[in-house]
């Protein structure tokens, strides 16, 4: 089967460049002796994560306990939730959970850590917890190093708990204080008795520099397997890395300089990330996808000399590809114009 | 079952609200004699399309196949889809649906009425076609009155197509040229011997004053079953008439004007429709949701004077009601603080 059987709007998947872009990642951190653990929100196909595994990762980063228990059914054997997990049915899953897989989560209060040692008192295997600390992303995470290691002090102390290290979602561009952070942290741990066994930096954006974290002991990429429009920007690859590609049928030209495709917020959704427009057009780079609705894109030519006509199929690289994966039933897996598998996106739509 | 037994984030739809929302704009449009044809791309769920019919509209509007295909399946007999049906596959599928409910498409060129020409020239049933007129909103739809008449002219003359009139998705606000507009359409159309049965308008934010559009035999409102953000912000609705609100749980409080909830865009969509912030947080009108990533909702409370704890659960009405359905598996059907049923979302995910 070829792509131009496939009806539109749907997701391609290059898989030899996701393949590559998955090496070199690795061998990039087996250099600095960086163990890698993989977020799998970026494909949520349980196919990538085995990859990633397969080829040196230490085990994956999952954000929801929905999808770590797919990917537990699938196989994967270790699993790491950077999550405040709060409330009665999530703690009942995430005990069941940890019965199954080599499980760790985050806290950054001592809420969420009384919480965790209620459910894990009394079971046979302690739970590993990671403080999370905001290095400066302005989200989750304790503000200052002492925070980190008072909390990581009371997770030492819960019966059930065991604490496993520090954990940092860092803003993209904050190599050095996001190292600065992390090393107090370690530093005052060690001089308080406590041992940070493991030191979880993330993020794509800045994956190239996650040896100058020289604190962090692993690394959590999410995009890097299918890169985007935003990484592009950020210089962390090229467009020729970009693997995974919303393919879209023109079907309006109603004036010379706009064009509408069958792909609006439901394909390609409205995240930004601080771009103008919302993706770029495979083989018309000076087109401009200036605004989008549920069903229809807009696409301005003003700047092409070149314009698609009705019934002509574009490739699009979104913005941010993870929330694209998240919008599809299944996706398209290819290797150059042929259709190797149409799978379903196993960890889709897992919201809890 | 009460709502305090449900895992968040989830989506809650009051049926109450929702009920009320139906009968106040079929009301409106019976005392106004205009025809209701409700877009179900807001719900997706039978059950509430089912209902839009036995309270009075004519049929519903869809804008997928896909999504034509489950209502079809739900038993809806007449169905409209205002949009460019583009391709082989998809004209097979319009095919076999003609052949099963009421049916009608939008074109606005040539192309697609060739294409659609050739598909049901010798099908025994003729496919209902309008032409899109584009009265301000810069998406799809011819630019002038003089055009829409020639393809009219041209889908009369389409042996297996039948001209059924005129529609137009219109910029809301624009209540004045959108008459305009169709009225010359129309006027045109009678003078060259076409008969444009059908004169549809759309959109929910203009629908109180949709009989302004005099020329217009129909409306096709969509958000007005839940309302959200949006639409309060336009004057269409109230608080108190926002059926669907967004369930999350506060997982973080990392300082004292910053709350972390488990509602990211993976929940709440990254769509602001113009609004800063991502929803309004029921009880809590102060604070603003600052920004989203996939799985977290951060939330400023610095003009806050109580402030929510982790732990606590939040209802959040989002900026844009439609795209939040297509987030979810699943939604809960509400009636004050009791669970009515958890029913599947029939048509999310149908993007083609």
């Amino acid at each position: 089967m070829k792509i131009t059987e496939i009806d539109t709007p749907a997701v391609l998947i290059d898989v030899d460049r996701a393949e590559a872009n998955m090496q070199r990642f690795q061998a990039y951190a087996d250099s600095h002796n960086l163990t890698v653990r993989p977020h799998i929100k970026t494909h949520k196909l349980p196919r990538f994560a085995k990859r990633q595994v397969e080829l040196g990762a230490v085990g994956i980063t999952c954000q929801k306990i929905g999808e770590a228990e797919v990917m537990a059914d699938a196989g994967i054997q270790d699993i790491f939730l950077p999550y405040n997990i709060v409330g009665a049915s999530k703690l009942d899953r995430l005990v069941a959970l940890n019965t199954r897989v080599k499980l760790a989560v985050t806290a950054d209060s001592d809420v969420t850590i009384r919480g965790l040692a209620e459910a894990f008192k009394d079971t046979a295997k302690p739970l590993d917890v990671l403080v999370e600390c905001d290095t400066g992303m302005g989200r989750c995470g304790v503000q200052r190093p002492d925070q980190a290691v008072e909390l990581a002090k009371l997770i030492a102390a819960s019966k059930g708990l065991n604490f496993a290290g520090f954990m940092t979602f860092p803003k993209p561009g904050t190599v050095v204080q996001t190292e600065a952070f992390l090393a107090e942290a370690k530093q005052k741990a060690l001089a308080a008795g406590l041992d940070p066994r493991i030191i979880s930096n993330g993020g794509s954006p800045d994956m190239w520099q996650a040896h100058e974290v020289s604190s962090a002991t692993e690394h959590r990429p999410g995009t890097y397997i299918y890169m985007d429009r935003y990484q592009v920007s950020k210089g962390v690859g090229t467009w020729e890395d970009c693997a995974l590609t919303v393919l879209a049928t023109v079907v309006s030209r109603p004036t010379d300089d706009r064009a509408v495709i069958d792909a609006g917020s439901k394909a390609l959704t409205s995240d930004t990330l601080g771009l103008d427009g919302f993706g770029r057009i495979v083989g018309y780079p000076d087109a401009v996808i200036a605004s989008l609705s549920e069903e229809h894109g807009v696409i301005d030519l003003t700047a092409c000399k070149d314009k698609p006509q009705i019934g002509e199929r574009l490739r699009i690289i979104p913005n941010h590809c993870c929330v694209v994966s998240n919008l599809f039933d299944r996706v398209i897996l290819i290797s150059r114009d042929d259709v190797i598998e149409i799978t379903p996106v196993a960890a889709r739509g897992r919201v809890d």
